[in-house]
């Protein structure tokens, strides 16, 4: 096991130098970026979507969707009104990375104020690559249950900010977003937390406020 | 990227001779073997919870779940009545792998009918690894939408069922289960589909039928 270990240290080398030249390049502009994550359906795009209609004239937002197949969520946010949206197909990879964005970057136009990154639906492994990020906000659901953040506590530590989503759901689940938050803080008592229905709208504008008041990182941190 | 990609070859081979040796254990008893996949909260532990308490007295139930973190869901089957449980705790790994089950089973009892493993949240990398199973199953939550299909192909393709749970919540999300079981047969013809609300019970007793109906599938397959 030795070697394999050697290896993904490797590739997270690898990752982190290509994060590096990210950060570099986008510092020219002061471009903040934000690194949305969450399991599958937890309702990231809806929430980008909603987003992006309401930051519109406000700041220049660009969009990087990462999925493993499929351009509808680059499709959905376009048409949502983003200025800038790139589609990533991973072809199978579980997660995105540096160099993808990069990639992606190449036809960036100048003067984005924000950056947002939608990663592959996925809790475990997006949490492991830095993606030239200033900001990690972990996405979850009411419905998957107040138990997920001592589940997956990875993604919990490693995010700056937490949005509930679906709270318009837990009248017909068995979950409390109370709970579900408390649990969350156990697990990180640093997260900024968000609740949210994106479908309804309710929360998103003191989460868009928040975004439109982030700012950029030193490089070196 | 080349040597990368041969260590990963490796870590297959590797599994796979477990997942052989796995077969060639449990052929004795002709323990027919069931992992159950899924993103984050889509409701296996409950689906579970209710299988152990139909099945049990009819047929001898195993149950290993996989989860990064705590022993939750172990503690909630076996009240449920399973005869026998683990936990696997992968640590921070996103999928289990055949040597996890291999050491799972040095405890397992004889005569057990049926083995379910129920696999660590997450709908990407646990369908790379066989775990020595006979029956893979895809489980997924009506409120995680019906795109997800087509956005994780593999998952859909590898597996032999669908179960989509929470269709009592179809009401109040904009998402139809007719179009995502269409959307499931479109990646995958052959699935073999469950509609079910685990918390209410709808639809479990024919999953519970199908599974005491599966047979060990020969060993060469």
């Amino acid at each position: 096991m030795s070697r394999t270990i050697l290896i993904e240290k490797k590739i997270l080398e690898k990752n982190d130098i290509a994060a590096a030249r990210i950060r570099q390049k986008l510092i020219a502009d002061n471009t903040v970026v934000v690194n949305i994550m969450s399991g599958p359906g937890a309702g990231k795009t809806t929430l980008l979507e909603e987003t992006v209609r309401r930051l519109a004239g406000k700041i220049n937002v660009g969009v990087i969707e990462g999925d493993i197949a499929t351009d509808n969520d680059a499709r959905r946010v376009e048409r949502a009104g983003a200025e800038w949206v790139v589609q990533i197909n991973t072809g199978g990879a579980c997660h995105l990375e540096a160099g993808m964005i990069e990639r992606a970057l190449e036809t960036a136009p100048r003067g984005m104020q924000l950056l947002i990154i939608e990663n592959v639906g996925n809790l475990v492994c997006p949490s492991s690559f830095d993606l030239g990020d200033d900001w990690k906000v972990v996405m979850a659901s009411v419905t998957e249950g107040q138990d997920k953040p001592k589940k997956y506590p990875g993604m919990y530590r490693k995010s700056h900010a937490l949005v509930l989503n679906k709270v318009d759901l837990a009248p017909y689940v068995n979950v409390s977003p109370g709970l579900f938050v408390k649990e969350s803080l156990e697990v990180n008592p640093a997260l900024k937390v968000f609740l949210t229905a994106a479908t309804t709208g309710d929360g998103v504008d003191e989460w868009c406020d928040w975004l439109a008041s982030l700012k950029k990182r030193p490089a070196s941190v």
